[in-house]
C-alpha cells in the first residue's frame, strides 16, 4: 500500500523515537520514587541520574547543572523573573529584554510585570535589531538591577538562528544574565553552553524526539538560580519542587543521546529542506520564503503563496495527507495572524506555511507535498481566491 | 523462586498498573501536538478530552473543570497564591489558612508571603484544630481579601482523615475558598467535587497507579480561577500553558478509571491494614500506631518502636526486602524529623515508620513484612539500642 499521508510538522512536536520509546517503556517499570530511600528508590534515582548525563551531554553541561521541568514553558516562567538567588542572598533584575519573534511563553514575560518588559525589534530577515539592544542596555539603570535578555537560538517558525555570541557578548559586555530558548535549535545545530556566553539554555524534549511534557534548563553554574516558581519537596536540589517525571526523563535521555550522536557524526541534513525548497520555487515562483537569505535550522522552510490565506492552505494540506502549521501550535488551536510574520514587517495577513522536517523525512515525503502543493497552487490560480475553497 | 522482596511504599509511589501501562504505551504513537489543527494534532486532542472525562469522573467533576499540571506541587503552587481571577476581573485572597501536617508543598505556601500563612494546629491523633480555625476565620479581616483554606483530605504519613465536610462548611460559613489536597485521599476513599464545599481538588497519578510527573486542578467551577502559574501559550483554556504531557495524561486516566470502578464495587480492602496492625500489636506490643483512633485510610499504617530511631529501622526493613518510608518521600532523601509526628505532639525525635499497601498486597508480603519485623524487634530488644545497628 502506497503511504498516503506525510508528517510534516516537526517543530510543533516531533514523533517519538524509537530509541525514547524503548527507554519510555523499561522505566515504566520502575516502582520507585527517587526520593525514597530503599532500594527501588536508588534504582529510580540511579536512572534519574544517568538521564542528567545524557542530557547535559547535548549541549555540554555538566549533570548536576541540569534542571528538570514540565516542559519549555515551565523553564521560561522559573527563569524569566526579577528574583535570582544567589545561594541565600537575594538578586534582583530589574528588567527583561526580549525579541519581538519569541514563542509566547517568552514574550509572556514570566513573573516579570509587563511595564518592566522591553520588546526589541527584528528586522525583515528575522533578526534582532543588535544596536537597539545596545541602546537599552547602554541606558539600563544597573542601580534599580540587572538587565536579564532573552532570545531564542532559532524562531519557532521561520527557523531563523540568532547569533547568539555576538549577543551574548553584548549582554556580558552590560553585565547582564542571558537566556537562551534552544528548543528549535537543540539537536538541529551544535550548542555549547561553556561558549557564548550563555548562562541559561532552555530545552523540550518532544522537539528532539523525546516525549511531550518535559524540558529543563540547563545552566552554565547553578551558582545564580531564578527563585523557584514551583515549591515543595527538596527535589532537582531545591530549584524545582515535585516528584520528578521519570519516564518522561529517560525518553528526553535517549532523544538527547540520539541528538549528540547525529551532530557528532556530520549534524542534521539539510538536503531535504533545499528540495523542499527548489519544489516550492518551481511550482510556486511568486512563492516568499521567508528568512531565506539568513542562517537558518536545516529543517524548517517557512512561505507563502500570493493571496492565499495561509489557514486555508494548511486544511487542503491536511485534506491532501499533509500535516504542517499555518504559523505555530503554540497557542491552542487558536488561528490568527503570525506575530513572528508582523515582527519581521509581513503582517498583510496572509501568513505563513511552516513546512518542518524529521531527521528521516525521505524522498517519497517530499514527493508528497510537492504533489499537494502543485494541486494546491493550481486550484487556487484558477480560482483566483484561497486554495481550500476548492479543495 | 520464592519471592524475596516485598513493596509497602504505595504512599511514595504506586507502581504502574497494568491498564495504565498500556495506555500510556498506546499513546506513545501519537505523533501529533494535540494544538495543532491537522489530523495528527486532532487524534492528539481527542485522546487528552477523553483522559478529562476519566480523571473527571474520579471525583465527579465536569471534564471542563480538570486542569492538568506536572503533579501535585505545581497544582498546589498554582492554587495557593493571593491572586485570583473572576474571568478577567481580579480578586484578593489575602491569607493562607493551612493544617500543621499538611505536605511541605502546602505548607511552602505558593505565591503567598511567609506573614500571610498561618498554621493550625492539630491535635494528637491528627486533627485539624476547627476551634482554631474558627477563631482565626473570624478574625480574618475581609477587607484586605478572602481567606484561603487549605487542607489534605487524607496524610501522607499517617493516612489520618480530617474531617472535610466540617472543615468545608467552616470555611464556606466565613466566606472562604477551599483547596483540598486530595492526593492520598484519591481512589482510596470516595471524593464528590459537587459536595462537602470543596473548591478545588489537588490530584496526583502517581499515588493511585498512574505515572510519576502529572497531576491535576479540578474545580468545582471554572468561573474563579488562580491567576497562571505558568503562562505561555493558551492550553487548558489560558490556565496553565505549555504542551500537553500526553502519554502522562493517558496513563493517569486508566488509573483513575480503574480506581473509581474499585471505589464503586466496595471500595479500597482494610483486610491487609488490620492484618499488618493486628501483627504489628502481637509482635512488638509496645510499639505505637498513630491516629489508631481516628478514621484513616485503608492502606496506610503509621507505627513507631521504642527506642529504634525510625530512620535505622528503614534501613534494616530494606535490607530484609521490605520497601517502607520513615516519614515520607517527599523530601528528596533528606531524612530528618516528621513535621508530621511533631505536629501531633510525638517529636521525640523516634520518627514513625510507614507501611503503605496497594490494592493487590497479598498474605505472602504481609508475611515477609510480618518476618522482617519480628527481627528487627528481637535484634532492637537484644542490643537495647537502634535496630539496624545489627542488620
Amino acid at each position: 500500500m502506497a503511504r498516503n499521508r506525510a508528517y510534516f510538522d516537526y517543530n510543533a512536536s516531533a514523533p517519538l523515537i524509537t530509541a525514547a520509546r524503548d527507554a519510555i517503556v523499561d522505566a515504566l517499570a520502575l516502582p520507585g520514587n527517587p526520593s525514597s530511600v530503599h532500594m527501588e528508590g536508588r534504582a529510580a534515582k540511579a536512572t534519574l541520574q544517568a538521564a542528567r548525563r545524557d542530557v547535559a551531554g547535548l549541549v555540554n553541561a555538566k549533570p548536576d547543572h541540569v534542571f528538570f521541568t514540565s516542559g519549555a514553558t515551565e523553564a521560561a516562567s522559573t527563569l524569566l523573573t526579577p528574583q535570582y538567588l544567589m545561594g541565600r542572598a537575594e538578586m534582583r533584575l530589574s528588567k527583561l529584554y526580549v525579541s519581538a519573534s519569541e514563542h509566547p511563553c517568552i514574550l509572556a514575560g514570566g513573573r516579570f510585570a509587563a511595564e518592566q518588559i522591553e520588546i526589541i525589534p527584528v528586522d525583515g530577515r528575522g533578526l534582532l535589531n543588535r544596536d537597539r539592544l545596545r541602546e537599552l542596555l547602554a541606558l539600563h539603570d544597573r542601580n534599580e538591577g540587572l538587565p536579564l535578555v532573552a532570545v531564542q537560538a532559532a524562531n519557532n517558525e521561520t527557523g531563523v538562528l540568532q547569533p547568539i555570541a555576538e549577543i551574548g557578548a553584548l549582554v556580558k559586555q552590560f553585565g547582564g544574565v542571558f537566556v537562551v530558548d534552544a528548543v528549535q535549535a537543540a539537536g538541529r545545530i551544535a550548542l555549547d553552553i561553556t561558549t557564548s556566553s550563555v548562562d541559561y539554555f532552555i530545552l523540550s524534549a518532544h522537539k528532539i524526539g523525546g516525549p511531550k511534557g518535559i524540558g529543563a534548563i540547563i545552566a552554565v553554574s547553578d551558582l545564580i538560580m531564578p527563585k523557584p516558581l514551583i515549591r515543595g519537596g527538596g527535589q532537582e536540589k531545591g530549584h524545582r519542587a515535585g516528584t520528578e517525571a521519570l519516564t518522561l526523563i529517560v525518553g528526553f535521555a535517549a532523544a538527547a543521546r540520539i541528538a549528540r550522536e547525529r551532530l557528532e557524526q556530520g549534524g542534521w541534513p539539510v538536503l531535504q529542506r533545499d528540495k523542499i525548497e527548489r519544489g516550492i520555487r518551481v511550482i510556486a515562483p511568486n512563492a516568499i520564503i521567508y528568512g531565506s537569505d539568513v542562517e537558518r535550522l536545516p529543517n524548517t522552510t517557512f512561505f507563502s503563496l500570493p493571496h492565499a490565506k495561509a489557514e486555508t492552505v494548511q486544511i487542503a494540506f491536511d485534506l491532501a495527507g499533509i500535516a504542517l502549521s499555518a504559523g505555530s501550535a503554540c497557542s491552542s488551536g487558536k488561528v490568527g495572524p503570525s506575530h513572528v510574520l508582523a515582527a519581521m514587517g509581513h503582517g498583510d495577513g496572509t501568513g505563513g506555511i511552516r513546512v518542518s522536517t524529521a531527521p528521516d523525512t525521505d524522498d517519497d515525503d517530499i514527493e508528497l507535498f510537492l504533489d499537494a502543493l502543485k494541486k494546491i497552487v493550481i486550484r487556487s490560480d484558477r480560482s483566483g481566491t484561497a486554495a481550500a475553497d476548492a479543495a
